[in-house]
């Protein structure tokens, strides 16, 4: 376990998708545990009172976050409605950081079994919902960036960080065929190319963009079998356990 | 203009989509007047009676080879409908090569403009289609890699060619930003992916798999600006205009 006390800036305003478990809800955890905390995590999954949504649990854990509804972060009509409270919630601020978290898998996927269903299905929320926050946001993200008395790129400033994964570099695919994972793989890959062109498209407006493989967790996606040299993440059960990943973040970008 | 008289093996039996112009057609024709042309080329395309299906006038070429409907490469029962076609005349022989090249390209898909209809078109046609073709004729793949006498990978024995671009390379996107065309550049990556993983998956049972950047091609999707240093293909209203992409391929390969 990791505790967070490097010195690092913390950005002041945080949305994160996918933050009711795994490795959104230990980084929203993680940034709440920070000396400086953020002034406010919107915390969006898909079901808030659903029997997953540990984070609305947080608070207890004395934070100041909200648990946003984001059904479907590749559906424009839900994101824009998010949009609207954030913006109510932010009054004039802009945002610094949005984390495109939320992202499925399918371990059976392989290249016999995977169809094109799932391909699409993967596709659609790793990929088109990663793209389709981030055209909604990117106004509050500029005007965030502008705002900042901070020069050059920053997580504290403005920036998109889209969890990617290793198992989307095709270089390293050879190293790390243990499984399939087609679909994942596939749409992981795209992932890191939509990050790519983000970064060149909005450097000049002042935002960070990056892709980020948080290591191996050991949450419901990573599963169980995650090895000592892995990373602990916060499985269900496992609330002790925490993410490092944040830290390294940080200090990467 | 490129003839092709390099002295490689040819495959007898190849499957090539969206054959019906640009760097499809290309293909057909230089395959057709190589000195020991192929014994059949399946040449499918979306509508083979269709205004753009060049290659149907090809009878005149003197060539051997069936031009075949397929509407969709990415649905299951149109390919289902062509393999039955093509292992009919085939009458149990192997089919040594298939070329994914049907793609399509939305010029105007900036990073402000692009939406998810537009992005799961893309990969539906350019992702999704090679990853069920691929599965669909397997088994003819894996037939004529048991019949070769030939050892190792080739295309003459049994290979899976999916034509890339150099947009879809992550690395190389600052040096080729001049059109984001987001939804064409991510679904390449994730088809480069595909590859990678037919390629470690299908290596075993003796078929090649590679994605291949062809060069910029002028075409309808490769556009008229096309300079002296990039390729001829073979764009409406220049039948003499041919595509090097061929040659070059084989000797890759």
């Amino acid at each position: 376990m990791v505790s967070l006390t490097h010195s690092f800036p913390i950005p002041r305003w945080v949305l994160l998708t996918g933050s009711n478990r795994g490795i959104g809800l230990g980084l929203v955890k993680q940034l709440l545990r920070t000396p400086r905390p953020p002034a406010w995590i919107f915390a969006t999954c898909r079901d808030p009172a659903g029997p997953r949504a540990q984070v609305s649990a947080g608070k207890g854990w004395g934070f100041s976050s909200g648990l946003l509804q984001l059904n479907d972060v590749a559906d424009p009509s839900t994101i824009t409605k998010a949009v609207k409270i954030v913006e109510e919630k932010l009054n004039g601020t802009g945002l610094n950081l949005l984390i495109n978290n939320a992202g499925i898998y399918n371990s059976e996927a392989s290249l016999e079994r995977v169809d094109a269903e799932e391909m699409i299905k993967t596709y659609k929320t790793n990929v088109v919902g990663p793209l389709l926050m981030a055209q909604a946001f990117l106004p509050l993200l500029k005007k965030a960036a502008q705002e900042s008395t901070e020069k050059g790129l920053s997580c504290s400033r403005a920036a998109i960080i889209n969890i990617s994964t290793m198992l989307g570099s095709i270089e390293k695919t050879p190293q790390c065929f243990f499984k399939p994972v087609i679909s994942y793989r596939c749409s992981k890959a795209a992932l890191n190319m939509l990050t790519r062109c983000q970064a060149l498209t909005y450097r000049e407006a002042g935002i960070l963009c990056v892709a980020l493989h948080p290591g191996w967790v050991k949450t419901d996606m990573g599963g169980q079998e995650v090895g000592p040299s892995q990373v602990q993440g916060t499985a269900p059960g496992q609330s002790q356990a925490e993410t490092q990943v944040w830290g390294d973040w940080m200090e990467q970008s």
